[in-house]
C-alpha cells in the first residue's frame, strides 16, 4: 500500500521504558521535518483506547518544542499508556469500527504504535483491518520493551537504559553491603516473568568489580536444593554472597518458585515476591539474609539512562516515519547488529506477521555451563547497549518531564 | 587538650551513605595540607575494630590520589564500617587498651570518626578515656546519617542525597505509574525506623509535578482505620493513589505496624515489610494494590547525588581536620543554618556529650495539621538540601569507584 499525505498518528502502549518517550520525540520530530507530505501529527492518549474514544492530541511544532525535547527524559508513558489487547475483528469488531471512525474523521494515514509483544499483535490486526477495509494507512510498530523478549531485532530499546540501571543499583548495592566484614546472603530480584535479559545485565556490574555470585534465570529451571547449596557455598568461603534471580524463575515442570511461596500450608496468602520466599528458607536455616527487590525504578529510572539506548530509541521513531513515508505497512522497525567487534546497528523492517505473539528468549550460549551466570558471550552482547550518559536536565534537583496526558 | 604533631586516624561507622566517603576524602585531602602538623593520615579498616585489630591503612597523597578523587562518588563505606558499640570502659576495658596501644604504635594524636547517633557514642567514650589515660588524643564526630536524627546540627551528611534519590526515583515511579488511565493504589515504603526525615522528602517530588498524596511518619501515631479510609478516598476521587510510609510507623501505643502483619494467626511469619503488610489489607479488600520499596539503593545511588550534600560532607571532614589542629577534642562538626530565606551554613564544633545517643525527631510543624503529609515548613527546611548535581564519572557505563578495603 502506497503512503497517501495525510496526518500521522503515533500511540503508546503496554508497560513504560524509561525511554519510550524518546522514541516518540523521534517520530514526531521527524514528522515535523516533512510538512509537504504529512499534514500534522497526533499523539493518541492512553493507545488504542484513545484513538477508540477519539481522545487524541494535535501537536504543535512550536508551541510543544519545549514539551517535546523534555520527552528524551521523560520517564512513563507521556501520552498514556494501556494494556488493551484487540480481539480478531471477526470475535469484536466494535473497536476496529470506531477506530476506523477516528481514523477517517482526522484524515490518519500513518499509524504508528509503540509497544512490545501485545502491542505488536494489534499493530498487525488493525495492519490486516485497514486492508480489508480498503482504507488507506500505512501501520508501522516501533519496539520498546525492558524484557528484550521480541523476535526479530537485536535488542529492543529500553532494555539497554534497565540493564544499565540494574548494574550500577546492584553495583551500589553490593558496595555498600560488602562496607562490613561480616555480611549477609543478599538475594536481588529483577524484573523479566518469562526471560532473563534483565537479570543477566546484573553482571555488568562486574565492570564496577562488583559482580553477582550467582544468577538464576527463567529459561533454565531452578532447584531450590541447588541454589540453596551453591549460596551457602559462596557465602561460608566469601562471608557475604550476592544472588540475582528472576522474578519468573521456575522450577523443572515450570511451576514458579514465587507461586510456592505465596501461600503457606493454612492457605494464608503470604507477601513478597520470590526473592523473599528464598530468603525466607534461608532466614529459617539461620542465615542472615536480605531480600532486595528493584521494583518499578528499574523501568522508570531516567536520570540514569544509557545514551545508545536513548539515540536508538529516537532513531527507531524516526525510522517508523520514514518506513511510512517508504509506503511500508505492516512492519516493525528492527534492530541488526552490524558487527559484534565494531557496534553500530543498521534499522530495517520486519514484517510484524512474524512477531507478534513471539518471545526471544534468553539464548542458552548467554548463561554458563552450569546456568547460575552468564557467560562471555552475554557479555560482549550487552555490554554496548548501556554505554554512554545523557546530560539529564534537573530543576531544584528534581527531574524534569513533559505531560502530554494532563496538559 | 591542646593538639600534638603527629599522625591523624580517620574511620568510618554505621551504615553508609552515598556521601560518607565525600567526607573521607575531605578529612584526607585537608591533612595532607598540613605536613608541618600533621605527621600523616591512616584510614582504619572496618571502623574501631580494625583499631582494635592494627589493621589500618597510612595514605599517600601521590600514589593514592586517584582513588582518592573517586571517594566522592563512592558507595559503601571505602574504609569498611562497623555496628561495634563500645561498652563503658569500667565494663570492658579490653578494647579500649587495644586502641590505646594502636594509637601509641602510630603516633595517633587525632582521631575522626564518621557516623551517626551510636558512633558519636563511641568518640565521646573515646574521648573521656584518652584524658583519663593522659593520652594527648584530640577526638572529633563527623555527621553522618540518612535518619538526619542527630541533634545540634541543622542537618546531616548523607540526607540530602538520600532524600533526592527518594524524591527523584518517587517521581519517576509515579509518573510511570500514572501511565495507565485506571491505577492502583501504590504504597512506597521508606526506611526511617525512629523519625520520618526520609519519608518527608519524598514530598519533594511535588517539585516535578509528581507528589504523594499521603505521607505517614512514626512521629505521628498511625491508624490502620483512618489510613484505609483516606487513601481509599484519594483512589475512589482520582483512579490512583499514593501513600509513603516510613518503615517505622506505629500506632498509638508505640507497637511497629510492620510487626502486626509479621505473623499469622497460626504464627507463621509473613514476608515483607510494612507497605506489603499495608497492601494485602487492601487487596483483600478488592483494591488494586501494589507495595514498593527502594530499598538499601536509597543510601547508595551514589549515582544521583545532591551536590549540595556532597559538597558539605565534604567540607564536615575537612572541618573535622581544622578542628583538631584548633585544640578541640570531644566534638562534633555540627552545621547551623545562617539564614532561612539565603541557604548558607556555617560550621562550628559541638560538644559530643550533648549529641550522644540522642535522636531528633521531624518537627511537628513540619508536618501538616492532619498528619498525613508535610508541611510548606517542611519543603522550605529540605529543598536546598538537594540541591545541584555532580558531575559522575562512568567507564562503559558503570560508576567508578575507590576501594580502599581490599585495595
Amino acid at each position: 500500500m502506497s503512503y497517501q499525505p495525510g496526518y500521522l498518528l503515533y500511540g503508546q502502549s503496554g508497560g513504560p521504558t524509561s525511554v519510550i518517550n524518546a522514541s516518540a520525540f523521534g517520530a514526531i520530530s521527524e514528522a515535523f521535518k516533512h510538512p509537504d507530505l504529512i499534514k500534522g501529527i497526533y499523539g493518541a492518549h492512553y493507545g488504542i483506547d484513545g484513538i477508540i474514544n477519539d481522545d487524541l492530541r494535535l501537536l504543535d511544532k512550536e508551541k510543544d518544542a519545549s514539551a517535546l525535547e523534555l520527552l528524551k527524559q521523560t520517564p512513563g508513558a507521556a501520552f498514556g499508556s494501556t494494556r488493551h489487547k484487540l480481539k480478531e475483528y471477526s470475535e469484536d469488531p466494535i473497536p476496529y469500527e470506531k477506530i476506523l471512525e477516528t481514523f477517517k474523521k482526522h484524515s490518519i494515514t500513518g499509524f504508528m504504535y509503540n509497544g512490545g509483544n501485545d502491542s505488536m499483535d494489534t499493530c498487525e490486526k488493525l495492519s490486516r483491518f485497514f486492508l480489508q477495509a480498503d482504507y488507506p494507512c500505512s501501520v508501522i510498530g516501533i519496539p520498546k520493551t525492558i524484557d528484550n523478549d521480541l523476535v526479530a531485532t537485536d535488542h529492543c530499546p529500553g532494555y539497554g537504559s534497565a540493564a544499565k540501571y540494574i548494574a550500577n543499583a546492584f553495583a551500589c548495592l553490593k558496595k555498600d553491603a560488602v562496607s562490613y566484614a561480616k555480611g549477609r546472603i543478599n538475594i536481588v530480584e529483577i524484573m523479566g516473568r518469562d526471560t532473563g535479559w534483565l537479570a543477566a545485565s546484573a553482571s555488568l556490574a562486574g565492570l564496577s568489580d562488583a559482580a553477582p555470585d550467582l544468577i538464576y534465570v527463567p529459561e533454565i529451571p531452578f532447584s531450590i536444593t541447588d541454589f540453596l547449596e551453591e549460596i551457602k557455598a559462596i557465602y561460608e568461603a566469601k562471608g557475604s554472597a550476592f544472588a540475582v534471580v528472576s522474578e519468573g524463575i521456575r522450577d523443572n515442570e515450570g511451576k514458579f518458585i514465587a507461586d510456592q511461596g505465596s501461600v503457606d500450608a493454612f492457605g494464608h496468602p503470604q507477601l513478597g515476591g520470590v526473592g523473599a520466599y528464598l530468603a525466607s528458607i534461608l532466614a529459617q536455616g539461620g542465615y542472615k539474609t536480605r531480600a532486595i527487590e528493584l521494583s518499578l525504578v528499574q523501568r522508570s529510572a531516567s536520570f540514569l539512562t544509557s545514551k545508545t539506548d536513548t539515540e536508538e530509541a529516537v532513531r527507531a521513531g524516526e525510522e517508523a516515519v520514514r518506513a511510512i513515508l517508504n509506503h511500508e505497512n505492516g512492519k516493525m522497525i528492527a534492530f541488526v547488529r552490524a558487527s559484534q567487534e565494531n557496534y553500530s546497528l543498521q534499522y530495517k523492517c520486519f514484517p510484524l506477521k512474524d512477531i507478534a505473539a513471539k518471545v526471544k528468549y534468553l539464548p542458552r550460549s548467554f548463561m554458563s555451563e552450569k546456568g547460575n551466570n552468564v557467560s562471555a558471550d552475554f557479555l560482549q552482547y550487552a555490554l554496548p547497549l548501556i554505554e554512554g550518559e545523557n546530560s539529564v536536565s534537573y530543576v531544584s534537583g528534581l527531574i524534569q518531564s513533559a505531560d502530554f496526558i494532563k496538559s
